[in-house]
C-alpha cells in the first residue's frame, strides 16, 4: 500500500461505488470490498423479475468499471467483522483474510424486513438483489406452467400474485405481472384462461407511492386498476403460508407467491459491527456521514441514517442518497488529508419517478414540476439508462426496451433453474 | 384432440422442433413436451461458458415458437416412460400425467458421455445444457477470483483450465477461454500474474477437429498454440479428482476445472424404453427413420442411430442431421396420413465449421470447398445467427458479438450463484 492511507469500502452498490469513483484523484490507496464480483442496478430488478431484462443486464462486474482507476483494488469476499483496536476489516472464512484500513466506508446496503408478519421470511421473495429478481422469475413463470398441465390449480390460487407494498418497487412489480400476463403470457398459453390471473397490491396506507403528490398518487393508482391489478389500500398482511395469505382484515387469499415489497431495513452487519444504530438498524452518523466516536469510519447509502440539515427524521433509502452521501464521504476523505475540516452532507433532491406500465410513469422534480404518461415514461427510460452502468449494459436494456414495446414480447421469460453441480460451482 | 391423430413430440432441441414446424400444415394434434420452458442453442453454450452471451440469448421459450401454429401445444414435463401397449407417454409425478399418442416422435437428445474414466462424473462439467454453461461460467470467474485472493493457489493449480476432447465444441471453449483471460481478464486482475493461466486441450486422437480436412486441422491447430492453448494430442485423461487430473501417460497436473467436450452418448431414456438401441444407446431406426418393430413410433436427431443410404455408421450427433431428420420424420407422417409410403432418409450435408478465436474459424463445405480466417470466421457468425430462433435473441447475440468485437471485452462476466429461496423456486 505503500505510505498512502488506505481506505477500505465495503459495499459496491451505488454509496459504494460513488465512494470509490470520488477517491480517485484523492491520494489514497482503495479497496473495494463487495461478496459479489458483480454491482446490481436494483432499480430494473423489477424488470429481471417479469423477464423483460436479462439479469446481466442490470449487472456489471465490479472489477470492470475500475481498469483506468489505478488506486483501486476489487476484493471480492463477505465481511463478517471489524476488529477496532487493529482497524482491520475481518473477511469470511472462505476469503480467509482481512484488510487493515485507515478509513473505512460502510456502504452495507439493506436487507427485507418482514415486520414480523409469520411466514413472510420463510415464503415471501424480497427484490432487493439479482438473485432475488432471478427466484421471482423462475417461480412465476413455474406456476404459469404448472397451471397449464392442471387447470384446477387456478382455483387453489396458483395463479394469484401478491406484491406487498405500495412504494415504487411495489407499483412497478404489480404494474410490470399485469402488463407480462396480459400481453405476453396470454399468447403463450392459449388454452389457459390468463385473464383469471390476479394481481393483488396490498399497501397498509390509504395512497401508493406514500411520498408522492396526491395526483401522482391518483394517476398511480388508476392506471394499476386500469391494467387489472387488484390495489387493496389500508389493507395489511397477516400471516404468510405456502399456500395463501391472510390480510389484516381476516380475509384469505389461496396464492404461492408473495413479493415483498414492503420494505427494507439496514443490513444487520452495522449492528454486528458494535456501531450506534437507529431504528431500523441504520448506523447513526454526524452531519458529515462520519460515525460518532470511530475515527476514520463513515457510513453511506441505506445502511446510514443520514439527516438534511440536521433533519430529525433520516433521509430514505433511496438510490440518490446513496450515490450522494458516497461521493460527500470521499471528498471527506480528501479534505482531511488536505488539512482541512469536513463539511456537512446535504441532500440535493433532483425528483423522483415511478413506472407503471407501457408509456406510463409519473415522476415529481424540484420546484413542483410534475409529469405524467408518456412524457414521464420517456423521462424514466432516459434516467435510467443514464444511471446504468457501462455503455453494453445500456445498449442490451435499450435493445430490450425496444423489443418490448414493438413487438408486445419479453425476451427472457425462460426458467432456467440452477442444477447442482460438481464442485457446487 | 377431435378425431385428428395426436402426434407427441418428447424433446425440444433442433430434432423436436423441426418436427413440430413441419407439422404445421398436416392434420394432425401435436403435443411437444420438454422438461424446460426454452429450446437451448447448443452451438452457442461455449460463448456463455465464456461469458460472451447471456444466458437467454441462446435459449428461447418454446411457446413464444409457436404462437401461429394453432395444431399444436406445449407441455411442460420430465418423461418417464412409455406405456406401449395402451399407447401413451408416462409424465414424472409433479407434471402428473400422461399423453396419448397415435404418432410418438423421440428426439430425446443426448449427454455427456465419460467413457468409464474414474472421477470424470463428479468432477468434470459438461458443456451441453444451458445450466452447463452458466455453471462453468461461474467456476471459471470463481477460480480467479479465488487466485487473486490467495496467489499461492496458482502453484496449486486454481487457474489450470483443462478442455477434454479435441472435436469443435473442445476447440472452440478452449479458443474462447484463453482470449478470455488474455483480452478481458487480464485487465481485470490487473495485479493476477493472468499469463500464467493454462488451457489444456486434451484429444486422444493425433490431430483436432476429426472430420475435417488435414488443412483446416494444422490450421485450427496452429491457431490455438498461437493463443497459447497447450495442444496435447494422443493423450487422453485417465482420472479426474477434486484438484488434479491424472493423464493416461501418467503425468499429473493440479486443476480446479475440467470441462469435458469428449463426446455424447443417447439419452438413457432410449434404453429405459425398451427400444432397440446401438452402442451409444442410441435407438436403432428403419430407413425412414421408423422404430422397426414399434408403429407410429420415430426417433430423431442425436437419440437415433440414423444412417444415409444404408451406411454402416451412423450419421454424427450434429445439429444439421438433427434438424434434417426431425423434418423428415414430420413429412413422413404426412405421408403415410395421405395413405402414401414412406421414403428414406438421405442426410444432405452442407459443411461444417468451427471458430476458434477472433477472426478464426475453419469451414468446410459441400464440394470440397474449404474456408480459413477471417472469412471462415464471417460465414460462422452468419450461420449461427441465421439459425438462432427468434429475432430479439439473433439482435442480442450481435449486440454482444460487435461488443466483444470492438471493445475486446465480455459483458455477462458475472458470478450469479444461485441463492436458496422459498419454495426452492
Amino acid at each position: 500500500m505503500g505510505v498512502r492511507p488506505h481506505v477500505v469500502i465495503v459495499g459496491a452498490g451505488f454509496g459504494g461505488l460513488a465512494a470509490a469513483r470520488n477517491l480517485a484523484d484523492v491520494p489514497v490507496e482503495v479497496t473495494l470490498i463487495d461478496r459479489h464480483n458483480f454491482t446490481t442496478f436494483q432499480p430494473l430488478l423489477y424488470q429481471v423479475a417479469t423477464a423483460g431484462l436479462n439479469a446481466a443486464d442490470v449487472a456489471h462486474p465490479i472489477r470492470g468499471l475500475f481498469h483506468a482507476q489505478r488506486n483501486l483494488r476489487v476484493r471480492r469476499g463477505e465481511v463478517v467483522g471489524v476488529d477496532w483496536d487493529r482497524r482491520v476489516v475481518l473477511l469470511d472464512d472462505e476469503s480467509d483474510g482481512e484488510e487493515p484500513f485507515d478509513h473505512l466506508v460502510l456502504a452495507l446496503g439493506a436487507v427485507a424486513t418482514w415486520f414480523d408478519v409469520p411466514g413472510a421470511a420463510e415464503h415471501a421473495t424480497p427484490l432487493y438483489t439479482l438473485q432475488d429478481a432471478v427466484r421471482v422469475r423462475n417461480h412465476v413463470l413455474e406456476r404459469f406452467e404448472a397451471a397449464d398441465a392442471d387447470p384446477e390449480l387456478i382455483d387453489r390460487g396458483e395463479l394469484n400474485f401478491v406484491v406487498v407494498g405500495g412504494g415504487p418497487t411495489g407499483v412497478e412489480m404489480a404494474g410490470a405481472l399485469a402488463e407480462l400476463f396480459a400481453v405476453v403470457l396470454r399468447r403463450d398459453y392459449p388454452t389457459l384462461p390468463v385473464g383469471r390471473a390476479r394481481v393483488v397490491l396490498v399497501e397498509a396506507l390509504d395512497s401508493l407511492l406514500g411520498p408522492f403528490h396526491e395526483s401522482s398518487q391518483r394517476a398511480a393508482l388508476d392506471r394499476l386498476r386500469a391494467s387489472q391489478v387488484e390495489v387493496r389500500l389500508g389493507e395489511a398482511v397477516a400471516e404468510v403460508t405456502a399456500d395463501h395469505v391472510r390480510f389484516a382484515s381476516g380475509e384469505v387469499l389461496p396464492t404461492r407467491t408473495v413479493i415483498w415489497a414492503a420494505g427494507v431495513r439496514a443490513n444487520p452487519l452495522a449492528e454486528k459491527l458494535g456501531l450506534p444504530t437507529t431504528r431500523g438498524g441504520r448506523i447513526e452518523v454526524a452531519d458529515d456521514l462520519g460515525v460518532p466516536g470511530f475515527e476514520g469510519v463513515w457510513a453511506v447509502g441505506d445502511v446510514a441514517a443520514a439527516r438534511d440539515r440536521g433533519g430529525e427524521r433520516p433521509l430514505p433509502q433511496l438510490a440518490p442518497v446513496a450515490m450522494q452521501s458516497g461521493a460527500h464521504v470521499a471528498r471527506q476523505i480528501g479534505r482531511l488529508l488536505e488539512g482541512r475540516s469536513t463539511v456537512p452532507f446535504r441532500f440535493r433532491d433532483r425528483g423522483t419517478m415511478a413506472t407503471i406500465g407501457r408509456r406510463a410513469a409519473v415522476a415529481e422534480l424540484p420546484g413542483g414540476v410534475r409529469l405524467r404518461g408518456t412524457v414521464a415514461w420517456l423521462a424514466w427510460l432516459a434516467l435510467h439508462l443514464l444511471y446504468l452502468a457501462g455503455l453494453r449494459n445500456r445498449l442490451s436494456v435499450l435493445l430490450n426496451w425496444a423489443w418490448s414495446y414493438l413487438r408486445w414480447d419479453r425476451g427472457p421469460r425462460i426458467i432456467l433453474q440452477p442444477s447442482p453441480g460438481p464442485d457446487g460451482g
